[in-house]
């Protein structure tokens, strides 16, 4: 795999494989005006005294405001601060306009709602080739729980952590002559998505309903007014055909009235649809607090990714009828 | 959440959200001995002339080997040398032990099977308090497609990329009465599973085979042997009860047979299940071609995750019994 040519480029996709933060420097300039600029150059360099590094092409247009300034402060970026990474990596426009910025120790802007920010003077600045190497001392920092914002490749990313033992749910191998492994994929979202449903399995119970009827309440919940084609139109990729007689036991249980072929939830069946939705919530809420929010939202991430991927063309639920 | 004292715990904390990849650097001291250190303080500076950095501690053992010479190799590690990683993050032991050395440009050691590798001769060192910092010129570097190793807040991690566009399964918003969305997990996760399970629907119609039976098989060609109340016991989870009808179908479409009480695969039965096996890994290769790699492993780390945590106890399937 050597590269024997030195092409920019290729040198360029090379270093993008190195995983990084998501940062952005701010400083004040001598006439007040404030500049910000996205950067992933950052690092940590000295705990005590405490020092951290970061670069800036000379070209940049800001440069001046930070070699003749002193001060400045990098904010680590959150995952819900992708939007500003874009904003102050480009030119133009009033990168601050409609920020309120939180006060600092310094005269250098400091953003609100960012995973960790630290206000730095400039200790030394060293010539790095077509960059200029900041280093500043940290006059204060702090720290929040917000999941940091990831770059890789040229490609935003969120972070899956691992524990520090490998996750496996079995102690065995699987005998030799079955490649059927707890690492197939389709076990894992099979035996996962059953697992969330036997959280809500006690209620569904205490309320005479299963699985099925279960997601008949849901989309009804969402789109009242079906006929029995339409109904099975949205739920026909789970494998379960509704027939008249699933209606019928949601009529008899008062959940469902239909009107000219239309079925529509009785004010009994939105009740329990939206109690059944606040217990599915409260189990996802438990399991955001044990995975993580930043790991929880990487794996929605993924699983839309794989539900775009094998979509076989179901209609939109949420799509607002013509 | 501003921070008044400076505590050095803090500070570490903080400057450890913002994530990196991980490295190895190594060198060759002038007595031909091999060292090599974990470190994530590495960064690109300059693409012209090709620049880079990283820091060592000042205290480190090896700090002489990188200051009396010239050359040191940085690997950017991939997810499968996270066991390196630790390795040469810790003292003692031969680090290079059973490492087949790839040749490099100079004689500092080269490891095989990373994301990506720069050989550097040491530009400048500049002072950064407790440590040093090494600034080289890339004097050749190579790239592999392998996924790269994570590290944020003191955890290994695995990356979920973000396409440009945020993915939407719906244009629409949900009626604000209904707080059931697109973003609730539960539902995330059946609609992935059913759809996975969908790509399987042809090759078990062609078998006459419904999905519980396609389950049944699937136990059986892990644990062969197993009595009824057994194999309820492995897919009671899906919510589906096996009972002697089941079976019946099964029996007489060849694939199993019953003895004393005990129900084994016949060898179309196992051809049958390998056969599905066999589809599922090619739904799966499909779309670990779509994620990509480093993507559909953090996609299985995270639902691993989930199922150890949903576990409702069910019996280890791989297990060997007694």
């Amino acid at each position: 795999m050597t590269q024997p040519s030195f092409d920019p480029k290729a040198f360029r996709a090379a270093l993008g494989t190195f995983t990084t933060g998501v940062t952005i420097i701010t400083a004040q300039a001598a006439d007040g005006s404030q500049v910000g600029i996205t950067a992933n150059s950052f690092n940590s360099v000295s705990l005590d005294p405490p020092l951290v590094l970061w670069s800036l092409a000379k070209s940049a247009m800001s440069l001046p405001v930070f070699t003749d300034g002193t001060y400045w402060n990098v904010h680590v970026l959150s995952v819900d601060q992708e939007p500003l990474s874009g904003r102050f990596a480009s030119r133009g426009e009033d990168k601050f306009a409609g920020i309120a910025l939180d006060d600092g120790m310094t005269c250098a802007p400091l953003l609100p709602n960012c995973t960790a920010r630290f206000q730095c003077r400039t200790a030394f600045t060293h010539d790095g080739g077509d960059h200029l190497i900041f280093i500043g001392e940290v006059l204060g920092f702090d720290q929040s729980d917000r999941p940091p914002l990831v770059y890789q490749s040229g490609q935003y990313a969120l972070t899956a952590r691992k524990p520090r033992e490998e996750v496996r749910l079995t102690k065995a191998e699987p005998p030799p002559e079955c490649s059927y492994t707890e690492d197939l994929l389709g076990y894992l979202l099979g035996r996962a998505h059953f697992q969330m449903v036997n959280r809500l399995q006690g209620l569904l119970q205490d309320q005479h309903l299963d699985q099925a009827q279960f997601f008949i309440l849901s989309v009804l919940c969402i789109r009242d007014r079906l006929t029995l084609d339409e109904i099975n139109a949205y739920i026909g990729y789970t494998g379960h055909r509704v027939d008249p007689s699933d209606m019928q036991v949601l009529m008899a249980g008062g959940h469902v009235v239909i009107e000219k072929e239309r079925y529509r939830l009785t004010a009994d069946g939105r009740e329990a649809s939206l109690h059944q939705i606040a217990q599915a919530k409260a189990v996802e809420e438990d399991l955001v607090q044990t995975l993580g929010l930043g790991d929880a939202l990487a794996l929605k991430l993924l699983l839309k990714r794989l539900i775009e991927r094998t979509d076989p063309g179901l209609p939109d639920l949420w799509a607002v009828s013509a």
